[in-house]
């Protein structure tokens, strides 16, 4: 599962790696605009390395109460602080997913713009919960990258958060 | 104003050039989704020449009931059959704008991959109404391009067609 905010041209973050124009929309009241919700339903995290580091960047307690997994082909371990928050996985991604399903994490949320690309190059995405900024970059890291073929995906439902902020979730269609 | 359906990876023709995916929804009743409302509201449309060259090649009649004006900077006439139809322009893009708005064409209909990125780059847009058809194409001709800075737009309405389709009506915030 992939629950994710873009700008109006499908960027992640700005062409300065900035994420400032996530927060751009005035949210009085720090509503969570389903987050929560959303958490609540996952069994674990998936999240590349760079997502890991930004997440280590951040100026807060660890942010996550499920178990997180990072993906990861360069780095053998993590800090100390980070030892009994993470566990680092490597390998062909199907067999990643096995393993975490069979250690009875099914619904896993899938986060970063290179880990959700790499999952959905194996088309390993189920459900897709897409925030828009309304906002265009004009340039920065796109959400989505090329595929070898086209993936049909589903309307499930859309939300309207704060009167300006619009959230679809889609659901992959598979015959 | 621009008028557009994407794929969820926010491309408005796949690969190959190709506009099937758009018709890859069931609709029976042939509902247009908006179409005939939005003309309705537009005093003229304003196309690039790939696009003014893709409709003259669909087997159809003429689509437009209204104004049509083709920007180029390469030809200088239209065949015959056209000749009643369209009005070719060129020239700095604010300046066509300009000269539109004075024979009282207000409300543009900007068509086109190239040229909505030519209008937005001009920050010349000011309603961007995009219908999202649920297929990641992985590839194809983007709606967006690059921009030398970023354009912030509001959220006006949303609406779903089908069951299926989400459309989403921006505006420029202009401030």
């Amino acid at each position: 599962m992939v629950f994710i905010a873009t700008s109006l041209d499908g960027y992640i973050a700005d062409k300065e790696g900035g994420l400032e124009w996530l927060f751009s929309i005035p949210n009085p009241q720090q509503i969570d605009m389903g987050y929560n919700a959303f958490i609540n339903q996952i069994d674990a995290i998936v999240m590349g390395r760079k997502t890991f580091e930004t997440v280590c960047g951040f100026e807060c307690p660890w942010p996550y109460t499920k178990p997180v997994f990072v993906l990861s082909k360069s780095i053998k371990s993590v800090a100390d602080t980070y030892a009994d928050k993470v566990e680092l996985v490597s390998g062909n991604l199907n067999e990643v997913v096995k393993s975490l399903h069979q250690k009875g994490h099914q619904r896993l949320y899938v986060d970063g713009g290179s880990t959700i690309q790499s999952f959905l190059q194996e088309d390993l995405i189920d459900d897709l919960i897409l925030t828009t900024i309304p906002v265009l970059l004009g340039g920065g890291s796109p959400l989505f990258g090329d595929l070898a073929k086209p993936i049909d995906f589903e309307f499930v439902s859309s939300k309207v958060y704060l009167d300006k902020v619009p959230q679809v979730h889609y659901k992959r269609k598979r015959v």
